[in-house]
């Protein structure tokens, strides 16, 4: 019996208890939608992590004061402008979200979070702003969730949603996460936009011990491009309407919570760095044997980060130099000739490098697992017992397209 | 009156004592020159900076032993093939390429740097590289400085040389440098190749501390995709041929030495940097006004370190906003509502950010400066009296089609 059932193609608002929506503002010049509300019908416990970037975004400042509160009942966020770098008018501005969303839901503005991504360094169009958040309020809706998620697209080519139901002792509980990605992605603490509902009952306390566990190793495992965004969080809502027994210690269910938001964390993660800007494959770094686990994620953070790996499996090209040499500028410890590196996926596996070196492999077969959009690069350091993952995708030709003219 | 003067197109042959060839031994399958050797006919001293990468090539790892003695007289380069991942054979190797040099020139093994670039981890076809030895070292000549730079280049499109004459007391003394560069650049302590002759007379350790000094502010200020090479490395030969009087302490003239020598590498440096691999521009960025060097260095760094930085001015789009946010996660310490941000060039100046905001700037002024092959970024932190300058190259489609089927 699978403890966490995934439920396909359900959203954020099939999590007893919240309603969303997303609406067109204007904010995007081709019509698309741009702002949308994520609303709890009951109290909600909130945690959350935020970029570490010395540079921060208002509605990153404005959050990180808001969520010491009890209660957080909403999240506001648009899409098309990420009022970073917008001074103090621009944590008026975020203010004024957090006020005319509280007002039209009834709640108080410091129960609301706010949320932006787009061009840095734009003033915000406050008037669309207020505007769609009247439409959005009024049009919340169990069925609102997909319109939501889509709403906070920028240069994403798919919304990212995803869905797990699972036990809480005779209760069943749901945790829905949506996500939005792209370019910029390199978090550190949190991540570009990544909201989570959950109906499980859970203390403020227990929720952010368990989002911070997550968050190291599924956020903070990804890389698209090495930029650490200004705007960068992940927001927790949990509302407890699945009525199970209060989460607040570390018992079973505490752990089979923490586990089912983990597979949520993990796979949002996974589809932001396959949709990375520009990007055609997806690709996995697992480091084995580590002698830490701080060593393997340096290992595995510095291969998943270099542009030279990732331009070489644009081209599927096996060049495991350039691998060896980003795990020697890493920062993590391993001895060099150590190193076994292997590439597989469905179409099978094969040794690259041994001991650290040249080995005669089948560069047809290499090519093969290479031409697939899924390439799992393990790499096995032969000098201890821990192991790590990053997720990350290859450097396109399109991904210097997109960024040569962000703004126009 | 220059304390310091250019000599254009002069190469390390003009050096005093210096001879040097380059032939084709049939490492790259274009037939282009892919061995070099350059000559001391003096005894010489050296000083070096190597990689600090801990994946390091077998000349690496050879070269660390033998800058140790009191004397080196020959530089032996192939490009091609890396000769890094390669083992104890490739070591063995690295070992042969400097006996086999040693002994076509009458000099110890041990006196003998080798270097190799190319491609990581394909065994080093050694027949080729030995009578290459024998060809070049019968071709030593003293035009043969052109041919010598150009034999250590790989996706470089072009020789990278600098040649400075000086005085020193009541003689004339020169310092000439060539580099090869183009990928995989991201030094830190030394960089990719980098060789320079002197005729000045100074003593080893007081070489040492030039070097040393001068590679933190010129080729550590470098990067064209952070990615900190296996190879790297900066190699001053000084032979005394000028015959001033011995610098063995910090008099005037190793002041002036020093300032020559660190315009050589910061010449070469930013010659690295405009032929990066795929690039169209030079990017030079200067921090002022930190509260400490190390701050100026790491915020300088990490806007030149970059992708979505450098595919801005690849697309010449002002996004400012970019900028702020490498500041903001590259570890340095500033005050994000002081920072003001200039492009400028001989197309004019401008300023696009004022108080770490938003500023009303002229789009077409600041199209018409990002439209040219060189740009300065200048960052004001207003925080203190502290500056750096680190420079970079922009990211291309060519970087990725360049990296996609480096082996091929």
């Amino acid at each position: 019996m699978d403890l966490i059932k995934v439920l396909e193609n359900k959203t954020i608002t099939d999590v007893s208890g919240f309603k969303a929506t997303g609406v067109a503002c204007g904010l995007k010049n081709n019509g698309n939608k741009d702002l949308c509300i994520i609303y709890s019908e009951k109290k909600a416990v909130a945690a959350a992590a935020f970029t570490t970037n010395k540079v921060k975004a208002a509605p990153v400042l404005l959050n990180m004061k808001n969520i010491e509160g009890d209660n957080i009942q909403a999240i506001v966020a648009n899409s098309g402008n990420a009022n970073a770098c917008t001074g103090d008018d621009g944590y008026e501005k975020a203010v004024l979200m957090s006020k005319k969303t509280a007002s039209a839901l009834n709640i108080a503005p410091n129960e609301v979070m706010v949320a932006s991504t787009g061009v840095i360094g734009v003033p915000l169009p406050i008037e669309k702003i207020v505007s769609g958040i009247e439409e959005a309020s009024k049009n919340l809706s169990k069925t609102g969730g997909i319109d939501a998620a889509r709403a906070i697209m920028t240069t994403d080519t798919c919304e990212k949603i995803y869905t797990v139901e699972f036990h809480l002792g005779d209760k069943v509980a749901h945790i829905s996460g949506m996500a939005k990605g792209s370019g910029m992605i390199h978090p550190n603490m949190a991540t570009m936009l990544s909201f989570i509902a959950t109906d499980a009952n859970i203390t403020k306390s227990m929720l952010n011990k368990a989002l911070k566990e997550s968050v190291e190793d599924s956020y903070n495992m990804i890389s698209v491009d090495g930029d650490t965004s200004t705007n960068d969080m992940v927001i927790v809502l949990a509302n407890g309407a699945s009525e199970n027994i209060l989460i607040d210690s570390e018992d079973i269910n505490y752990f089979v919570f923490k586990k089912a938001l983990h597979q949520v964390n993990t796979e949002l993660s996974k589809m932001i760095a396959k949709d990375g800007e520009g990007a055609t494959k997806l690709l996995e770094v697992k480091v084995y044997n580590a002698c830490s686990v701080k060593d393997a994620k340096l290992c595995a953070k510095s291969v998943i980060t270099s542009s030279l790996v990732k331009a070489a499996f644009f081209g599927a090209d096996a060049n495991w130099g350039r691998i060896l040499c980003a795990l020697g500028y890493g920062g993590g410890n391993f001895r060099v000739d150590g190193v076994d590196v292997f590439f597989s996926n469905q179409i099978g596996s094969i040794q690259i490098c041994k001991n650290g070196g040249h080995l005669e492999f089948d560069e047809i077969l290499a090519k093969q697992i290479l031409d697939e959009d899924k390439i799992t690069i393990a790499i096995d350091l032969n000098d201890g017992e821990c192991c790590a993952t990053a997720w990350g995708c290859d450097l396109t030709y399109d991904y210097v397209k997109i960024n040569g003219s962000y703004r126009s």
